[in-house]
């Protein structure tokens, strides 16, 4: 699916359509996982695809215009509402300092559900704006697309790939119905660990009781408050008998954003494509200033610290007791905060902005990462066998940090205890106990041990829809199944109900012949 | 894992012993498990690595002498009987066709358990007599292999690999305990069919029934028969507290002989890596003889049949139908069969005591091919694209053309009921009805476009092992668990004690409460 360059390849490529360029119509999730999507987009573009994006007028993510891709703009504010996030996270932090109530700490998390159910909301009236214009539709069409190409976080391209009659492809980790692999697979609560729990695949009793629960809770606030608008949205198009979570379970390929140096090993499918870390690449050389600080760290190394885009304003006195820490130690640090500077900032600690977080993990210098944990950042770490410090703030990232600290890579700091001594000694302890780079590198190891680089793979297994018009083969059917015939449940009772209605006709038929022995034996007495 | 070839590299080898070759130790399944085996050592020499077979003296299959590998042959007669299994055949064929009684039908049954459960207790004695002599031990640990590669249609391998403390690589389609997945993957029987029992993934209710039952009368069947040799033998190097299906399970990788274009799709597990089709490779040209005959069959090409090794003669009258049938037909037919000459041969067909199957299959003016339904060469159908007419006789042959009528590239004749009218009319309907071929050549495409060659996945993932000691990052440890556990037996009886305790609690308050409201309310009223 290379693009072609001489007369005869082009002659080739003519007489067999299957080298031909596909077509790749692409509908996203807005905010953070864009940066997810954009690295396939550009590879496929790299491979001479032609890419759609669909993004709100208001994504500010999202740009109209790339050298990578067609923009198709839909008038419509859907954009991700960063502010809210990243108030968000400060009321979050506040709270968690502040030892808040159960009821402050459940009102914000309603927030957090309203907001979400929200986001789907409007996604839906997006793709019911793109349906009910005819001359949309009609190009849509038109444009002969291969395949549609989706981040599942919302179901918007699920019921468009549905309505164009185009191939699924999923980018995913998180579905609308939580992590992607409990949307598919078998996920045994005894040992498979449901999401943003903090528990590990060995699990006490209590534990397994927690992850039961969780398990059947979440998947019951998930169906009754993010499904219904995308059950409207498909019964409005496809009417009644169309069920919205079979037609995304029907996705030909899941590309799965997991690699198992990082999540523990669990029942996966056979069309389930693992590219964790597909977004990691070799450290480029840093700008000479950048280098020139690195260097001037001698035998110490370097520390980076980074939490993440949705951070902005630290609590100040949080601030000030990092840089304390930092101040304190024969490291230098390069520390990523858009914030005010705080005031104990040490000589050995350059505050920046932004920094090339890839490159600076590659760095030989670089010993230790502080971290919110963010599953891009733990993978580019494993990848350069980085270890971390963890800093957890909001979503899956405490979940991420405490795998990592099963894996003994990393230390974990809650934010709401910390300070200078706790810190520091969270960092003294992953800079000198040698176990925990040891432990990195050997999962950086396992990590770049595979047959294929992860985005190779997925974009072969594209480039595989593309050729063949899905992947049926791959794919089992068995979600168009009630569960209770999923589960043997009607297997199970009917088995039951013969297995007693033998054992009842056997015991009274037992009864009845005691009984007329017994009267016969009583009668020959008499 | 190439052997080194200049000097810079050979000095690179000796700093870097990641790229040193590998020594593996093999325990084959004797007899015709054993081609596959085969096809994964010649490999592993090619890419260098030094391969030990253990063999039992008798063996007929496994050579004592061979340019791939050294043998380490036992003193016992531990061979494949392949004469009990031949005549196994024969008599097995005599019943269908006599149309015998439930009871004789039973006795053949239970006579191939006894036989594997013979064999399994020889498998048992070999690898106890190994362990047995103190020198021989001492020979293979100071060998330092570096994995134990087996066929786990027996547990020799198994238990010899937790001697030798090395990780454990599977060869895999059958285990002692059923299909391969059955002992890992999580096999909803709703929808996976229990092997041999010729059902789909998409089930009636009666089948889903079938399905159950046997899956559960199968498990306890392998567990009661096949299990304890190897229990006792468990008991007796590692002690009570040793289970043997647990070392089982603790397998690092399953290199499974499966392929979804075969199988129907089912959960899977991170270590197993699919290698189905392993040994098909691009035909060689044909010997000028065959060459010639097939070329003379123009445009109405050739039918090629074979039905395996462990068939020698059959029943007169049927190889004369079948020779009838054949006559019948514009096509020329070259048909492996070693017994006497059919009296009704007809000129276009060439009776060959062997055949070059694989080649011949790759030959464009191949058309049909007509087999027993082994899966060896049912892949290789599938990799050249040649649709089946099948003639199942025994063990899994039934259940493998089953899967392939369901898949529209076969129709399967019962051999119980061959006659030549029925025999023409399979073959006509899969030479004339195109259906057939389409199917066939569609699954080849989807066989052949993987992001590797099955091969060279196997390859890749025994040569991580070596790397890395193992694939521990990849294996679940939920087979440590005990089944109730596993299935959360436990937790959801505590939730229904936690449940039925609370609502007893609550409708005995209740009562106790009206009860003294009721008497309140009377005392006043007297």
């Amino acid at each position: 699916m290379t693009p072609s360059v001489d007369l005869s390849i082009c002659l080739l490529t003519l007489l067999i359509p299957l080298t031909l360029s596909g077509k790749v119509l692409v509908f996203p999730q807005d905010g953070s996982h864009w940066v997810n999507m954009k690295v396939l987009i550009e590879e496929l573009h790299a491979h001479g695809h032609g890419v759609t994006v669909v993004r709100p007028a208001d994504s500010w993510y999202i740009q109209e215009h790339s050298p990578y891709y067609t923009s198709l703009t839909i008038d419509i504010a859907a954009g991700a509402d960063e502010a809210f996030f990243s108030s968000f996270v400060s009321r979050q932090l506040q709270i968690q300092r502040e030892g808040s109530s159960v009821w402050t700490r459940l009102a914000l998390d309603m927030e957090l559900k309203e907001k979400f159910s929200e986001v789907h909301h409007k996604v839906c009236e997006m793709v019911a704006q793109m349906l009910g214009d005819p001359e949309l539709v009609q190009a849509l069409q038109d444009a002969r697309y291969d395949l549609v190409l989706t981040d599942p976080a919302n179901g918007g391209g699920v019921v468009l790939a549905h309505y164009l009659k185009l191939p699924l492809i999923f980018n995913v980790r998180w579905t609308v119905h939580g992590e992607g692999h409990f949307a598919i697979a078998p996920s045994p609560p005894s040992y498979v660990p449901f999401p943003v729990a903090k528990l590990t695949d060995q699990m006490t009793f209590v534990q397994r009781v927690r992850n039961f629960l969780m398990y059947g809770f979440r998947m019951f606030l998930y169906r009754r408050t993010v499904g219904p608008p995308y059950s409207a949205l498909v019964n409005r198009y496809f009417g009644p008998d169309v069920d919205y979570f079979e037609l995304f379970q029907a996705a030909d390929i899941w590309l799965m954003r997991v690699d198992f140096v990082f999540e523990f090993p669990r029942p996966t499918m056979p069309n389930v494509v693992y590219m964790g870390g597909f977004q990691c690449k070799p450290a480029k050389p840093l700008p000479q200033d950048l280098e020139d600080f690195v260097q001037s760290s001698g035998e110490h190394g370097v520390i980076i610290m980074s939490l993440g885009t949705l951070v902005g304003q630290l609590p100040r006195d949080i601030a000030d007791e990092i840089a304390v820490a930092f101040a304190q130690l024969p490291q230098k640090v390069i520390w990523r905060y858009p914030g005010d500077r705080p005031s104990a900032l040490g000589n050995n600690t350059l505050l920046v902005k932004w920094l090339p977080q890839n490159d600076l993990l590659g760095h030989p210098k670089v010993k230790v990462f502080v971290s919110h944990g963010g599953t891009n950042g733990i993978l580019e770490a494993i990848y350069h066998g980085v270890p971390i410090v963890g800093i957890p703030l909001i979503f899956d990232q405490a979940d991420n940090l405490s795998k990592m600290q099963a894996k003994g890579v990393a230390t974990v700091v809650d934010i709401a205890s910390l300070d200078r001594g706790v810190f520091l000694q969270a960092l003294q302890e992953v800079l000198h106990e040698p176990s925990y780079r040891e432990n990195m590198q050997r999962l950086s190891r396992l990590h770049r041990d595979q047959p294929m680089k992860p985005l190779d793979r997925a974009l072969f297994w594209i480039e595989f829809v593309m050729r063949h018009k899905g992947a049926a083969h791959l794919r089992t059917e068995s979600y168009k199944m009630p569960w209770y015939t999923y589960h043997s449940v009607d297997v199970i009772l009917f088995l039951l109900a013969v297995m007693t209605t033998f054992v009842a006709t056997f015991v009274f038929g037992m009864k009845f012949l005691c009984t007329r022995i017994c009267c016969r034996y009583k009668s020959k007495q008499d």
